[in-house]
């Protein structure tokens, strides 16, 4: 099999095609002849590049992953570069980014995500692609809350761990949401708010009984 | 099409055939001769019972539902009976029902259900039997979050409907990891930990700015 130049292209054409056919009609949806077909190349393109549908399915997820990924990065750049407000930026950035779960091309991307999450908890190869990527989002997360830490004390590890795992469960469930087209809110500013009382009210929480609930939200 | 005596039951255990069916392969596992095999039946039974693949996915969303709706009304009759620390109780059994959701047979139910949440996206009917269900989930919510207001004030809706849809999006958030093996906490009183600093969160941020986030939980 050898490569043509415009292979990495191709086949990430292919993986988008797959995200769509996820969102539109589930893990069920997704067939080879219906990636080529979507993607409009020559039947038999899709099994040329993932022979399997275990291939197909990881080429999928690895797209969902670098396109998160790209996000996230780009989320910390701009919290990075931001001159005022800084302190609360990188939660705005993963607030707004939220938010564009509700529209094209992102809530695509949000119901393939949840259904190759599903898939990936009977599929280990895949269930480590998705590990890697919640510890990223663990990882942003407590870059945002440890941001939000006051400070005139030193920080607590602990704490911002649990503030972490409440920021990573809540935006999980309300993507799930927004992604099923279950009510969410009206703007980005009201998640940021919920957001901003989930972290406040972990550290309310952790003060009263400290210890207690301590987690660290990686995978099991 | 007769019905025999005990109709109510083969349908009863053909659906349970069919939840566990989808929380193993998700909507893509579920046909009706599997459904047959599953339930140890003669193969065409569930196409008898079920004639469409539709009819089908409605009749496990009935008794997903059902079986939910009869978690929440044992929730909430324990908290209604429980005579100490009433307070708290209708929130420690919706704290204590969620962390079942690790352990069969309602880890299987949970799979089962987000499966058919993503399918009803796209499918109405589905989707209101399923919008029946999350206005119960917010109504039990709302009454959780109303035993904990102050007793010196005037209770606040607006209030309460925020510290309910937080309370929706988080357990969410939860129940989804805990379905597909993702970690979650140790205990209930780790997770009614989490819940009440949402809950205390929610409410000093909605002190700090009234109005700002509020949005009832309900469907879109």
């Amino acid at each position: 099999m050898r490569r043509k130049p415009n292979a990495d292209q191709r086949r990430r054409d292919l993986c988008d095609a797959a995200i769509e056919l996820l969102a539109e009609d589930g893990a069920r949806g997704l067939t080879h002849l219906r990636v080529d077909r979507r993607a409009g190349v020559a039947d038999g393109t899709t099994s040329f590049y993932y022979q399997t549908r275990s291939a197909l399915l990881r080429g999928a997820t690895d797209r969902v992953v670098q396109l998160d990924v790209a996000d996230f990065t780009a989320a910390m750049n701009e919290a990075k570069t931001a001159t005022d407000n800084k302190t609360e930026s990188l939660l705005s950035r993963l607030a707004e980014q939220a938010m564009r779960t509700g529209v094209e091309p992102e809530r695509s991307r949000a119901r393939a995500r949840f259904e190759l999450l599903m898939v990936a908890a009977r599929d280990p190869e895949l269930g480590a692609v998705f590990g890697d990527l919640m510890d990223r989002f663990v990882a942003i997360s407590e870059e945002a809350v440890a941001q939000l830490q006051p400070a005139d004390r030193p920080p607590d590890r602990e704490l911002i761990e649990k503030q972490a795992f409440a920021v990573v469960t809540f935006l999980g469930g309300f993507l799930f949401r927004l992604a099923n087209g279950l009510a969410g809110l009206d703007s980005a500013e009201q998640l940021e708010g919920y957001l901003h009382g989930v972290i406040a009210g972990v550290a309310a929480e952790h003060a009263r009984i400290p210890g207690k609930g301590g987690r660290r939200a990686t995978r099991a």
